[in-house]
């Protein structure tokens, strides 16, 4: 009974982080779509997130038959409920990447974001999908190491966006208002990629340890 | 045993609801914050979070002991894991009121919303206030009829961030960018505690129906 448990609660965690990485991947492709301006991409993206929503409605039924057939109790049960609080990460990352190709796909043929601000989009894109990956790590092999690793990457991006803001507040900004505007919301959903990476994180951190991180 | 479960269920229901009105209230405030640049009530908005979590910690803490006490199956089991879901978008909804707080504080002793678009924000502001209402009522009583009236609210808070983006795109905004981009965000932070509920309430009408509404 115990083992077919474990057997189960393992291939959860299989699942979750098979999804991760689907998610991952489509964060990575809202950022090419955003930065090469393509339109392909975008849609490939937008289309996605139907099936990614299909395979965490999945996880979520079989934790559910778990939790019902397993009852199980203490770490195993917080283990199990942990996995649903983790999907709701999953799925709203999912839905930023969307955002992000919604946003690329509104203003091609034009690009929108302006050639002087793309290194530093392309850094906060390459440090949220780090620590998408970071999560990945640390919900499949419970590496606490990687969590500590993914409150500094979660640093650099609160520096990268204060400098996108400083960047669109210096008073020399000639690319419209309506370009600034994207740009503050692409920063948003960068961040709260990483956010929801750094919250799966914590809790997989808060079963191991006991204790939730301060956030 | 049974009935005891049911007892608990309803703490734990009234605990949900006590919560919603707490975010509720600090939404409000945060409105009020914002449009009459109340940096006091900012201030208190910005503290009156931590306490929200507290509350929300203690609800899922009863939910989890629930669980591994009473080991409930079926709906019993579907409406508690539910909770759990919920509480995340009340923590959600808290941490937007926040940031809400934040652009008011940041920005005083001058008001944040130039007075053209105070109308459009005190709209969005009420709509969001009516839907986390909805949301408590839905969670309290059942009240699928309501979750439908939700869903109309949803819609008219679509139509609100158009418009607040037509303002800002049609050409004539003589605020600046850095206005233009906390006009931005605010719409984006309103329309997604606007979410928040619609999310509660689809839980709600899931464990009533058996069915997730279309997104």
């Amino acid at each position: 009974m115990r083992d077919q448990y474990y057997e189960q609660l393992d291939v959860i965690v299989d699942e979750l982080v098979l999804i991760t990485d689907r998610v991952r991947t489509a964060v990575a492709d809202a950022t090419t779509a955003l930065l090469d301006t393509d339109i392909a991409t975008a849609e490939a993206v937008i289309g996605s997130d139907r099936g990614i929503e299909e395979a965490i409605d999945e996880v979520e039924e079989r934790a559910l038959v778990l939790l019902a057939t397993q009852q199980p109790v203490a770490t195993d049960l917080r283990q199990l409920v942990s996995t649903l609080r983790m999907v709701a990460d999953l799925q709203r990352m999912s839905a930023l990447a969307v955002h992000v190709s919604k946003i690329a796909r509104r203003r091609a043929p034009e690009a929108a974001v302006p050639l002087p601000v793309q290194p530093l989009i392309r850094d906060m894109a390459r440090v949220a999908h780090s620590m998408i990956g970071s999560a990945a790590r640390i919900v499949s092999e419970r590496d606490l190491g990687a969590a500590a690793e993914l409150e500094i990457e979660d640093d650099e991006m609160d520096r990268l966006r204060q400098e996108l803001f400083r960047v669109l507040l210096d008073g020399t900004w000639e690319h419209g208002v309506d370009t600034a505007i994207d740009l503050a919301l692409l920063g948003r959903y960068y961040e709260r990629i990483g956010d929801h990476a750094v919250s799966m994180a914590r809790r997989v951190v808060y079963l191991v340890t006991g204790e939730l991180p301060v956030a």
